[in-house]
C-alpha cells in the first residue's frame, strides 16, 4: 500500500518533459504587467492603477470541443486560447496573462502537444499575451484543457449583458454560421482537416479571430455586449433576459457566412446563423444615435435589428422575415456555467 | 451530418440543473471586491489600490487527485478548493474569488455534486472567498475539476520562492505527513471513507486546512516562502533551486504527523514526511534575527533546519539523523507544471 502512494507521488518523465517545454516556450512572453510568471506558487499580475480585473475559464474537452482524429493540433491550441480571448474582447478588455491547465493521457505523443502550442502561442504572440502558468497532470482519459483569461478595463468600462437600453439598435462583428459551417463541411470530408495546420483567415471554425481590438474599441460605443461563441439566438436570448428587454431581428440584415450559404439549404444557413455557434463575434447594443461605422478594424458591423420593451405577449425574440411574417426565435445554442453565464 | 451538429450545440437539461444550481449557491457569497460574479463573459474583481493580483490553477482529476469509490464529495470538493487556497497562503495573498471549471460525465449522480459542492462551499464561506464564476462541460470519460484561485497583496510583498538568503533558518506550518499517513490508513479499511463526510480537523488527507492567515501573517517575517503541496522533498528542493542557496535538515527536528508515526514504521514515517506529500503547510525561510514564536494563530510552527551556500561537492539537501549521520535527500514527491513550478 506504501508502495503505491510512492508511485503516485513519483515525478513522471513525460510530464517532467512537458513542464520544461512549455517553461521555455513561455518564458520569451513576459511583459511590463506580468511581474512573476511560471516558477512560483502563483503568477503575479500588475493591473495598471485604476482598472479592474476580468477573469473567465473556458474548457477545451476532446471529444466535446475538439476531435483528435480531425483537428489539427494546432487548431486545438489556437480555439482554446481564442475561447478565453473572445471573453475579454465581450467586456471590452485588454488582455493581461493566460493560463493552461491540462490533463493529458500518458500515451500523447509528443508531436501532437508541440503542435497544440504551435497553434496556442502564435495566436497568443499576435495578441501580445503572455502565458503565465497553469497546470499539468495526467489524464486518466481524453485531453482536457482549460483555460483562463485575466483582463483589465478601466475601472466602471466593463460592457456587461445587462447595460442594453429600449430602443438600442443591435449590431453584430463580422458573420454568422461560419464556424458550424466549416465544421459541417470538413466533416463531410474528414481528410481536409490533415492540411488546415495554420491559422489562417476564412477557417472561423478551425481558426476563429477574438474580436480583441474591436471590443476595447467598442467601450465608448456600445451599451451592451457579449460574445456569441455560444450561438446568436442563446446569447441574444442571454443579453436580453440581463437587460429585461427583448429583441427584433431582420432575417434580410443578418451576415451569414459564404461558407454557411454554399454548405446548406437557404433555411439551414439560417439555422446555422442563429444557432450555430463558436463564431467568436461580439454582438452588442448601441445607442440609435452612436456612430457606427460599417467596419471597425478591418471587420464589418452589420445593424441586425432592435431592442424593445418586454411584454408578455410577444416572444423575447422575433425574427422579420423577407417575406414579411414575424417567428419567434428560440435560443438554440449552447449553454453552460461561464464566468459567468 | 446538420443533424449531428444541431445536437452537439443543444442544451443538456443536466447541464443547465448545474448552472442554476451553482448559480443559486454561489451567489450568495459577493464581496466588495467582486463586481461581477456569474452572468456574464467575465466576472469583474476590483483589487485594492496599490495592490497586485496573485493567481494560481490546479487540476482536481478523479482517479489521480481523488477516487469517487473511495473520497466522500465533500471531501473531493474540500481538497479542490484547498488546493488553490493554499497557494494563495503561499504568497502570502489574501483570497478575492475562486473559479471552478467542472467536466461532469453525463450520468454522475446529482447527489454527488450536490456534496461536492457542500465541502467546497463550506470552506470558501469560512475563508469568505467567493465561488465567481468557471465553467461546466459534458466530460467523455471521467469528473476533471480545475479550481482557479486570485488574491491580492501590496505590491511588490509576495513572498517568492527565489528570496531565502544564506543562513536564514527554515520552518514549517503544522505537522508533516499527516496526508499521506491518512490516505494509508484509509486505504486499509476503505469503508472508513464513508463516515467522513465532514470537514474537522485530524484528517490531513481528507480535510487539510489552508493556512491563509498564517501566510498573510508571515508576509512580514519570512524571507521565501512555498507550499508543500508537492511534498517537502520537492519543494525545498523547487526552494533551494529558485533561491541558489542549498539546506540541511534535522530530522530530530522534523513534526511528523502522529498519524504517519502510527500508521508506518519510523522510516517509513520519514519518508511520508520528506515525500508524502499534500500537508498543504508552508514552508518558509526567515533571518535567524526574525522573531519566530512557536505557533501562529493555534499552528504550531518548527524550525526543522538552515539555508547554507551551494557547494558543487555536497548535495542540495542534506538531512542530519539523531545518531550523527548526514544523509542526502532527493526530490521524491510530487512535480507538475505550476502557476508556476
Amino acid at each position: 500500500m506504501l508502495a503505491s502512494i510512492v508511485k503516485r507521488t513519483r515525478i513522471l518523465p513525460g510530464e517532467l518533459a512537458i513542464i520544461h517545454d512549455i517553461r521555455r516556450r513561455a518564458a520569451s512572453a513576459r511583459t511590463s504587467s506580468l511581474i512573476a510568471g511560471i516558477g512560483d506558487d502563483c503568477a503575479i499580475i500588475r493591473p495598471k492603477a485604476g482598472y479592474e480585473i476580468c477573469v473567465t475559464t473556458d474548457f477545451s474537452l476532446e471529444g466535446r470541443h475538439f476531435h483528435r482524429d480531425l483537428h489539427p493540433p494546432e487548431s486545438a491550441g489556437h480555439r482554446c486560447l481564442a475561447r478565453g480571448l473572445s471573453d475579454l474582447a465581450a467586456m471590452g478588455a485588454e488582455p493581461l496573462a493566460v493560463f493552461l491547465s491540462l490533463a493529458l493521457p500518458a500515451r500523447l505523443p509528443a508531436a501532437w502537444l508541440d503542435r497544440f502550442f504551435d497553434g496556442f502561442l502564435s495566436l497568443a504572440a499576435r495578441h501580445r499575451v503572455p502565458l503565465a502558468g497553469g497546470d499539468t497532470a495526467e489524464s486518466p482519459g481524453l485531453i482536457c484543457a482549460d483555460i483562463v483569461a485575466i483582463g483589465q478595463l478601466p475601472r466602471g468600462h466593463a460592457r456587461l449583458r445587462s447595460a442594453a437600453r429600449p430602443g438600442d439598435l443591435l449590431y453584430v462583428t463580422g458573420c454568422l454560421g461560419g464556424s458550424a459551417a466549416e465544421l459541417l463541411a470538413l466533416s463531410r470530408h474528414p481528410k481536409k482537416f490533415r492540411g488546415l495546420a495554420k491559422a489562417a483567415p476564412g477557417h472561423p471554425h478551425l481558426y476563429p479571430e477574438p474580436r480583441l481590438a474591436q471590443g476595447r474599441r467598442l467601450r465608448s460605443l456600445a451599451h451592451a455586449m457579449i460574445d456569441i461563441s455560444d450561438g446568436l439566438s442563446t446569447d441574444l436570448t442571454h443579453l436580453c433576459e440581463e437587460s429585461g428587454l427583448a429583441a427584433t431581428l431582420e432575417e434580410a440584415a443578418l451576415p451569414i457566412n459564404p461558407l454557411a450559404l454554399s454548405a446548406a439549404s437557404r433555411k439551414e444557413a439560417l439555422a446555422l446563423a442563429l444557432n450555430g455557434g463558436e463564431d467568436y463575434e461580439l454582438l452588442f447594443t448601441a445607442s440609435p444615435r452612436a456612430k457606427i461605422g460599417r467596419s471597425f478594424l478591418g471587420v464589418p458591423i452589420h445593424r441586425i435589428g432592435v431592442l424593445r420593451k418586454r411584454t408578455r405577449k410577444q416572444p423575447l425574440i422575433l425574427l422579420n422575415t423577407p417575406d414579411g411574417r414575424r417567428i419567434p426565435v428560440i435560443a438554440a445554442g449552447w449553454q453552460h456555467f461561464h464566468s459567468g453565464s
